[in-house]
């Protein structure tokens, strides 16, 4: 073992924040003491980013009338998804798919504007920041569940509507909307395979030597 | 604090891993044992995905001559991002920016093809698969983090040329090249701040309150 690895009960919380975190829809009341979300925002906060950007911004909806307005998107873009959806549409419509109004905290992230300046890691892969943006949303899922806190990542709305919403300057671009706070309880698998949307696939199928499609 | 909160030791960890986490470019000699790589990957995959579609694919780099088309493909992408940088090119030259000939293990993560398929919290926002990949990558980093391995996240590369030289089907879309292995020592704060590349913004200037800009 590398002299750098951490002790045996701090290695297990990472693999067990890792294995229980969930993208959770169902939260209970409760809320989130301001030292707690302030130490979830540096775990954020503290991710990798490419050129060290930091091309994350967050957006702390505390009025009512905000969430609403928001919720009141996603619930517009619920419903054309399951158009889009043809004949799963109706099965997609039974699932929950957000706890915007029942939420202890509410957050949106955002790419900043200005993005294009940054060209290190960026020149054939632009979407590099969105990349960062994500490993920043994991940290704040893990830490979250690390605290017992359950965070669902919906991504049911349209971007150029909520970054009017928000006033957000031109090349800034909404990409999450964070539902934070306490759960009753935590599901034992991902919900959607709970609820039979979809199977998940072992890694070993997934996983390719020196060559794509090819086993080791 | 929730009752589903982590013990003391195990909460510890998570936030340890998420603050000694770096983008490692530099590597010692060493392997990373079977076991453990499989655990790490196991980890990669335990991420969230939109729509539970796992749009990962891992490509593990075990031949020699592999590897070193990866190298040459990242240098060559290299120069042409010091060319773009203009002025900065120079500083940028000077810096290490990859350890793919030296890391333990190398390993390429794709975008799998036939996303278009799934419609699930991606029909506005397409580039959802790229953010849950990139919560599959954070989860390694932090795994390995745990392990005492170093983790490099390289984006200098042209994607269709990786895709070709890995026989990726179209559709396709290799994201990321992953250096992993034993390091000599973690850097004690970002590379790029400790170079002098980029100075780190506190949380508190990209934090908002109900629209961008507004302080809480």
């Amino acid at each position: 073992m590398s002299k750098h690895a951490f002790p045996d009960s701090q290695r297990a919380g990472v693999y067990r924040a890792i294995a229980e975190r969930r993208d959770m829809r169902h939260f209970c009341s409760g809320t989130v003491a301001p030292a707690l979300l302030a130490r979830l925002l540096e775990a954020a906060h503290q991710a990798p980013s490419v050129g060290l950007m930091q091309p994350w911004r967050f957006i702390r909806i505390t009025q009512r009338e905000v969430r609403e307005a928001i919720a009141e998107q996603v619930e517009a873009e619920r419903l054309l998804t399951a158009k889009a959806l043809g004949e799963r549409g109706d099965t997609f419509m039974q699932l929950k798919v957000e706890g915007i109004l029942e939420c202890a905290e509410l957050l949106v992230v955002a790419l900043m504007d200005g993005r294009e300046a940054h060209v290190f890691g960026r020149r054939t892969l632009p979407q590099m920041d969105l990349a960062s943006a994500a490993c920043a949303i994991q940290n704040l899922w893990l830490a979250a569940r690390a605290e017992g806190l359950g965070m669902g990542w919906v991504s049911l709305f349209d971007p150029q509507a909520l970054a009017a919403l928000l006033q957000m300057p031109v090349g800034a671009e909404p990409i999450a909307v964070i539902c934070l706070g306490p759960v009753a309880e935590f599901y034992s698998a991902p919900m959607l395979a709970l609820e039979g949307w979809a199977e998940p696939r072992p890694l070993d199928e997934l996983l390719y030597h020196n060559s794509w499609g090819a086993s080791g």
